[in-house]
């Protein structure tokens, strides 16, 4: 199977995770494009009635498009599960997310959710975190956010359109990539890069995921983040 | 003397720190707008050169209007010298700011500066921390943000315009004021505020200042942050 492949039969599997009358998170990226595609099916065939919350304008534009009501995060008290894709994800479910710019909202979505799922092909699983690590900052101020980047040793760049002008998130700001050779703990730099002033937010996911569905080519495997104790 | 005249007189003297070829850090408020009118008079009068960066809109303009140079934080290396004011100082020289709305390009000029004075009237000064606390939030998931702060028993406001509207910072984000008691520990609070996930910064302005300029009715009164060891 191509990874392409890949994505969409573990897309459809974690799109039957979903029943009736739930409030779904909607994530973003190329293996969650699948997800919507599936749900919209089944909505148009099964009837399965939900409410979606998208974690992007684009993931809100597609699944409307396909029939499934989408809520603000703001209008709806609860979220009962949200599916998402991921960059990478280490041994210990850390995972870096932020390639596809939306990781603000994707994480506002997932900290209000009371099951989050994430969607993989095998080649995101890797024993350390060694993808580029994006970091969303304040317009104001970003370039000294980014000498500051510079004077840690963790080679920024910054994330620029096909016109090489920087990308604004859905919420206006700048990301800056960081390229480390690997993460030697995410947690500690987690919270540094929660502690500088001008940083919104980082695509370190930590503590957040409760399932992993990976799609191999001999097919799903589904983790469980949170095993329970053998004894 | 009135709470305007004490005002005028500490920001005038507070003006006087500022020294040709300096690059100066200019805040917000009612007393900075005093600042703002001395240096101005001393850059027509004197020829006193300086370059400027504003930590709001409003002060770049009535800076610029004034003949003073504004340049972005980003297009200059350094910054040597910061004057702010503060909505309440404790003790400890912790800070409350952010009740005109300011508080993240004010922290952004702050952190990025060589020497910070806050300039404030006497009526400023207080034992503990009992100001609201103004916080910066992400729009999108901001309810969630808002029931949050309701559970943790902080009394959360939205910041209103007279229109009953979402007050709008300089960088598009809303404001939420916490109305506590009083603040036991600034630190701990800080931290706590700056890990929430949608907070983009608080108006708890912590190890930050070098020196505070009070007016009182007798006169100016000087305070050093860092005062050296006696021996």
């Amino acid at each position: 199977m191509t990874t392409d492949e890949l994505k969409k039969a573990a897309g459809y599997y974690a799109a039957n995770l979903v029943t009736n009358n739930m409030v779904v998170g909607i994530g973003s990226g190329s293996t969650i494009a699948y997800v919507i595609e599936a749900l919209g099916k089944r909505v148009a065939e099964e009837g399965l009635q939900i409410i979606g919350v998208a974690t992007s304008d684009k993931t809100r534009r597609t699944a409307a498009h396909l029939g499934i009501p989408i809520y603000n995060v703001d209008d709806v008290d609860h979220i009962d599960l949200t599916i998402d894709g991921a960059d990478e994800i280490d041994q210990a479910f850390a995972a870096i997310k932020g390639g596809g710019a939306a990781l603000l909202w994707e994480k506002i979505v997932a900290i209000n959710s009371t099951k989050n799922v994430w969607v993989v092909d095998e080649t995101k699983l890797s024993p350390k975190l060694t993808h580029f690590l994006p970091v969303e900052v304040i317009p104001y101020g970003s370039d000294q956010v980014f000498r500051r980047f510079e004077n840690r040793g963790y080679h920024p760049t910054w994330r620029l359109d096909q016109n090489g002008n920087p990308v604004r998130t859905d919420s206006a700001n700048y990301l800056i990539d960081l390229h480390l050779d690997h993460i030697e703990d995410p947690f500690v730099l987690g919270r540094e890069l929660t502690s500088m002033v001008g940083v919104v937010e980082h695509g370190l996911f930590l503590d957040i995921v409760d399932e992993v569905i990976v799609g191999r080519p001999d097919g799903i495997e589904v983790f469980n983040a949170h095993p329970e104790p053998l004894i």
